[in-house]
Parts: C-alpha cells; sequence; structure tokens
C-alpha cells in the first residue's frame, strides 16, 4: 500500500516575491511533490495555508502518512488548534518532516521544545551536506556528500534538542557548519527536520534533495505498533496492597 | 558560591487531604527542602502556587539557578505565562527537576513536547530504582539500587522523549518497570525528571532520595557559557555574494 | 529480493546437558530458524561453532546480511580472527543479532568495547518484556509488553555503552530490570542485542520472541549506501596551502 | 584534593621530524601539561613511550584520573597489554582524553569497537570549532566558536560510534565538517575525543584550546559511585523457583 505523503506549504513566498516565483511558478510545495512523481511507493497531496481549515482538516490530516512542511514568513498565522492537531498526529505515528525555515514553525517548536532558532545569511553561498551516518536509510543512494552550488546559509548554535540521530552536517562558504539533518522520535512517530531549500534557490529541484526527501518519508512512515494507553492499570503481579 | 535552589510546589495535598497531610504537614517542598539544609554548597528557597505570582515572579526565577517543581492535581491552574517563563529560563541555562506527578506539568510538557503521560497505581508497593549508569553524578553516593518500601507504581509506556541521560529504571512488585531518572538538555539548561515521591508515602525522608536530590541540583546546576545569539550574521570568511 | 540471515549457534548446551537437549533437541539454531520459515522476505541459513571455518568462512561472512549469533560456555574458542571478521563485516554494513549469553561472546565486546558484564541467577522466574519505544519498528506487532513463564534473570547493572535505541526493559519476578533490547550503530552496520533466550526454557518457540527475531533482521539488514572511504583526501575547495 | 592528570605522549615526531620540533621543542606533552600550570585544581605528571613500562605502569595508571593521550605514527608500538589495562581502568572510572592522530590509537579503538578512521590533510588551513552543545560544561570559558589560524584538516566520515555528547564540529577552510569534541561513557568512565593538536602547528599553545583541555579534564573526572559487580545474584524478592 502506498505512503499516504501530504506535502503542506504556506505558499507566500512564491505569490508575493518576485524572486521566489521565478524559481518556484507553481510554488514549492509543487517542486517538493516532483519528487515522489511516477513513483508508486507513494501517493502525494500538496496543501497549502490559504485552504480551507488552512489545508489540514482533520480528516486530511488522519489520511496523512507523512506530512512536509515548508513556511517562512506565515508562522504566526497557522492556528493553534492546527499546531496541536499536527503535534498530537506525531505523537500518534504519523511522519514529520519540517524543511528549511519552517525551524521556527509552530508544529516544530512545540514538538522539540526549544527554541529552534539559529543564525542565517542570504548571499548564494556553495553548502556542501556530508553524510555523517552512513548507514543511515536516509542517506541511501548517496556518496559522502551532497553540493549545493547556492544556497542560504544557517549557522550554530542552532537551538535543538540533541538528534536522536544526526544524519548531515553543512559546510558553507562563508564559514558556518549546521546539522542540517536531524531525526527525532516523539510519541510513536518521526520527525526528521531537513535544512535546504531556500525560495529563491532551485534547491528543491536537485535529484539528491530529492532522493532525500523520499528517503525522510520511508524512514518517518508510521509502524504497525499498537497504539499508547494510559491511566489507572491494575497490578500484573499479586499485590497484598491492592483493593482493586 | 552557593547555588541557589528554589523548591516550588503546588501545596494542594498536603492541606486537602487526611493522608498526605499526615505525612507532609508542612508541605512537600518542606520535606524536600532538607535535603539541601545545612549544606553550605546550597541556598534554598521555597514556594507555592497560592503565593504571589503563583510563586515565581521574574525576578525569583532570576535568581533561581536550579528550579524543583512538585505537583499534582492543579496543574491546569498554573499560567501559561508562568509555564512560558520557565520554559525560557531553562534554554537560557537553569537546572529544572519536575518531580513524580510533575510529569504532565505545563512546564515539562512544554520544555519536552510529548504528552508525558504513563500508567499509574497506588498500592503501596515495593519500588527498587536501578542505576542504569553507574559513573553518572546523579548516582553519586549510591548503591547499585535505592529500594522504596512502599511507593505508587508508575508504568511504561512512559510518553517522553528518549532521555539524553537515563540514569535510574524502577522495578515494582506489581509488575511494571519505569524509566524513573530521565536527563535532558534544552538550550543552556539541563532537565532532569524524578519519579518518586507520592504525596501519601515519606519517600522524600528517605536519605537516599535526598542524596538524589542534591546530586540532581548539582548535574542540573548552569554552566558559564556564552549567551546564545541568533538572526541575521555576517560571513566569516570572503564571500563574493555577501553585500552586508 | 529475500535478506539472507545466517544464524550461528555455539550449539554446545544442546549436546551436552539434557536439560537443554529437551528443549532444543536439534540445537537452539534450528529453533531460531524456525522464525523465519515459510516468509518469504528471508532466505535463512545455520552454522555452528564445530563446523568448518567455525562456521563462517569470509565467503559465508560476505554471503549474510544479518547474523544471528548464540552462544555461552565457549567464548574462549572462537578464534579471534573470526571476531575480527565479524567486526569488520559489521563495520562494512552487516546486521548483527547477538542473543541471550552472547553478551560476553567475543564481536560483541570487540565491537562495544565495555565489559558487557551483568549479574544472573537462573530459577525459573517470569519475565516480562516491557516496550519502551513504542513506535520503534523491533516492536511492530507486539503489545505493551511480551511476558515469559519461565527465564533465566539478567540483573543491572549491564555494563553496555547507553544503547542508540533502547526498545525492551525487562521486569523480573526476583526483583530485577534489565535493558533488554539494546540497538547500536557501527560503521554502516547495525547491532541488536536480545536478552531472552536461555537454553532451558522454550523461549525461541514463543511467537512473540519470534517475531521480534524478524523484526529484528529487518531493522538491522543493510543499507544501499557508499562505503566509507579514508585516507589523504586533495581539498574540496581552492587552498592557497594546497601543494598536491 | 587536585585532579590527578597523566598526560601520555608517543613522543616521535617532536624528537625525529624537524617542523614538529621547531614547534614542540620539549615535546608536545610539555606544552599540553602547560594548560593545566598553576592551577591548583590539578596535579599534572607527562609519560611518553619510551619510558619504563612505556610510561604507564600499574601504579601509574592506579594514580591517574584523567589520562590525555597524543599518538601519531606509533600505535603499533603500543603494546597490546597496555592498551587492555587502559581500557580497563576506564570501565572502572578514569578519564580518557585521546588527542587528534590518536582517533587511531589502541586505546581508544578497543573502547569504541569502530575502526575510528577518516580522511585527511596538511595544508595550513584555518579550522573553526563550533560549539553545538552550548550548556555544555566543555564549551565553559568559550565563545561561539574557536578559531585556528592553521591546521591539519579532518574529514567525514569518521568512522566513529554516535557520540553520547557531542559538543564540537569543525569547519575547514578546504571544504571539510568534523566531529571535533566527542564525548562517551564506558563502564564508570568517560571518553572525550578532541580533534585538534596537529604537531607541526602552534595549536596546543592557544588560550582556548588550553581552557577546553581543562575544561574536558573536569568533565571526565571520575565519580564517587560504587565499583560494578557481576555474577551470580540470589534474588531480592521471595521466590519460588529459588533453591540458593
Amino acid at each position: 500500500m502506498a505512503l499516504r505523503v501530504t506535502i503542506w506549504n504556506e505558499f507566500h513566498d512564491e505569490r508575493h516575491k518576485e524572486d521566489a516565483r521565478a524559481v518556484y511558478p507553481d510554488g514549492i510545495h509543487a517542486a517538493l511533490a516532483q519528487a515522489f512523481a511516477g513513483d508508486d511507493r507513494f501517493q502525494v497531496a500538496t496543501a497549502t495555508l490559504d485552504d480551507a481549515d488552512q489545508g489540514l482538516s482533520d480528516a486530511r490530516l488522519a489520511e496523512t502518512d507523512v506530512l512536509f512542511w515548508w513556511a517562512h514568513h506565515r508562522h504566526a498565522d497557522v492556528a493553534d488548534d492546527l499546531a496541536a492537531r499536527v503535534q498530537q498526529r506525531v505523537l500518534d505515528g504519523m511522519g514529520f518532516v519540517p524543511l528549511h525555515s519552517a525551524h521556527v514553525s509552530k508544529p516544530i517548536t512545540r514538538l522539540l521544545g526549544a527554541s529552534c532558532q539559529l543564525s542565517w545569511r542570504v548571499a548564494a553561498e556553495r553548502e556542501r551536506l556530508w553524510v555523517v551516518a552512513p548507514g543511515h536509510s536516509i542517506a541511501e543512494g548517496l556518496g559522502p556528500y551532497v553540493e549545493l552550488a547556492e544556497e542560504e546559509a544557517y549557522g550554530e548554535p542552532f537551538d535543538i534538542p540533541t538528534p536522536d540521530e544526526l544524519v548531515f552536517v553543512s559546510w558553507f562558504q562563508g564559514g558556518d557548519v549546521f546539522r542540517s539533518g536531524c531525526g527525532y522520535r516523539r510519541g510513536r512517530g518521526r520527525i526528521f527536520y531537513f535544512r535546504p531549500g531556500h525560495e529563491t534557490y532551485p534547491t528543491c529541484y536537485v535529484p539528491e534533495v530529492q532522493q532525500i526527501l523520499r528517503n525522510a518519508a520511508l524512514w518517518a512512515a508510521p509502524t504497525d505498533t499498537a497504539p499508547l494507553e494510559f491511566g489507572r492499570r491494575p497490578p500484573l503481579e499479586p499485590l497484598p496492597g491492592w483493593t482493586g
């Protein structure tokens, strides 16, 4: 059965900034969807902030196995209720893949508990993503690094919890490093933050990046494990003090 | 210079439940404070939910190096703003030690990003906290385990992020295990969740427990590291594309 | 393509101890192989210590994707060279699943770097393996715990490195807990230590245990990632000081 | 009581290579010792490979709280027995701080279980060590990064286990990144691998590097925890099947 991937995009820059529209005329979500096109392991849908229910009704979320999230300028416009529902779906097992400037989006800061802030610089500089977890499935099909000719730079400190699985560390021409591929578990779900993807550079069309997106979707796919049950529980062993 | 420890307590059960008052007539915060009494490495203050500013004004938080937090029935009464201020202080370097039923208090769920729920049972059963990180400073002065004659049982699944440092795993008479001592880093601060401490058992008077509380305070103490700075940052290397 | 699983067994107790032969007349390797029988995701072979090349020639190792290893009394008889070859294959990407008393076998202590010692007791006691990583693929198909009616007990401290992924924690009737399912990465390969499987109890026939063995094999399967290359490397950026 | 630091050096390059002698005429161990000179928190001794007992008799090891280890060309000359004794001392609680080209020394590969290989290049290039664990005690007193004007470059993949605590990530002028400050626990002891320190560059005299060495010694200091005991252990709870 195909993995149900939903790509959510704020879809603001590509409609309002000329340099972003030039690169992603149909929106970054459309470019990201291309990574999965024609691959029958995936069934892909897109959604954007200005859609009904901000693109993610309960029904849509319930039908999503892995949610990609691109956002930049309008984090504050995302309803708190939507952020809470995304968080709950992750705890229930949905995969979540926030991209690039989504590092400070509401769902990820709720799930990680830190500020997730960083330093940045837009200067068309070279980025090289080094694989630091060579046997990791998110690195399948890659060489020792992926090079991007021009990207926005992000720099440390990146105020995140220590990743459960650190897959990529970026080198930037301007002198910075950055933890660019960070895997986490929350509840029964998985989160993979992936750094590249600035709206004015054609990063989302790069074959290795698209490979990583597919790998991340597979890695973050829900498992067939029992829902978590909480609350008062009788003893499993004879217990003198137990009166029911 | 002494470490400034603030012990915050909801202080509800001990005033309204006879069985809790019998064990902790002056409140659990008073019993916890005894762990540090007469030890000049620490300077201890207490605060409770019904104090002005819910016990934790900005000034008080600013003067706290490590904050202990006991709570049970009135999590919802804690102001969202207070939870946010505690979170921010942790990110800025303050230590935070939530105890027992504080596992679902607002500050910890904000900092950890998961539900932090679990299973439980009050049946005066025996608990044995095994040290699973034998060289860890939070285990200093202990033997291979600490035994408590009667405690509330907590059971897995405990819906928390994977601890950065897992120090104790509990065995319960009724058949459960539990990750009872869990260390995390968030921002420049540290969090140590410690499980025992039910309001109707004299756990907080147990010498080994008091030793653990002191160890936890020392472990969670702030470091003398640089505040984090974020935002736009010029390159550190010559960069053709940089125009300032 | 089927995953090539090799089950290696010391095959001593079942030939020399009556109580072990009664439970595993064809050897523990034969019982373990049943977990994969009839499942075309797997292609299974067995090997034992007294076979030629101690059961694992270079050719056999090269054709193994995931190696299971059961051993008890004859760790010292395993050739250092074989232990070194197993370690190297793991670094190159092979999965490795040491079981039960293999905790002090040569390959695992080489790979983990610690003594891997523990406490133990054979008293037919009840074991309950709690899932502490509920969304983990090694827990697929299980409930919140797996119960074994009679097993040898292992107890903490278990002198291992902190697991990269802790999946199971055991409760024992006699008062012990134990980290019973421990995942590690080394090089491009993965290791999963699984505790149960004493030679005088029918653990290896338990359906949930067999489910875990299959899950572990899939989790430890090699990835299609690039071999690691080391050594002197020219710069990737123009470098004044580089003379080749 | 002062922390007993022993600095062990292979002491080959500084005696046989002109460019190394020019920078470290008395040996790298002497330069490293300067980091602790005049600081009464530490009591420092040095030892070298050509000393009696290769510098580390049982008595000397027993009197060492934290062992620094610099080595390059003569790893193979270190006795297997010495490597085994260092490993055992770490498991028993001693701190161990291998530096730079000691990444493939016998004690560290025994303790980490992987090849610990990497890529390298000597081209007098700029290194910038970014702090990626800002509240970590090994980063005390530092700014967001430490810059070294000229160093040998190391590059990923660095074939190590995932660090328990990753403190520094290096940026290199030639296009590489590297995990340069890696903390591990083994047994009751701690290990901190620190990358810089090539024999032909004056890295060991840099004040921030010396600060890191002091911080690392304090971090790796033994704890006052109980020795680990293993073996057959009676039950802690009444157990019908137990016959002693």
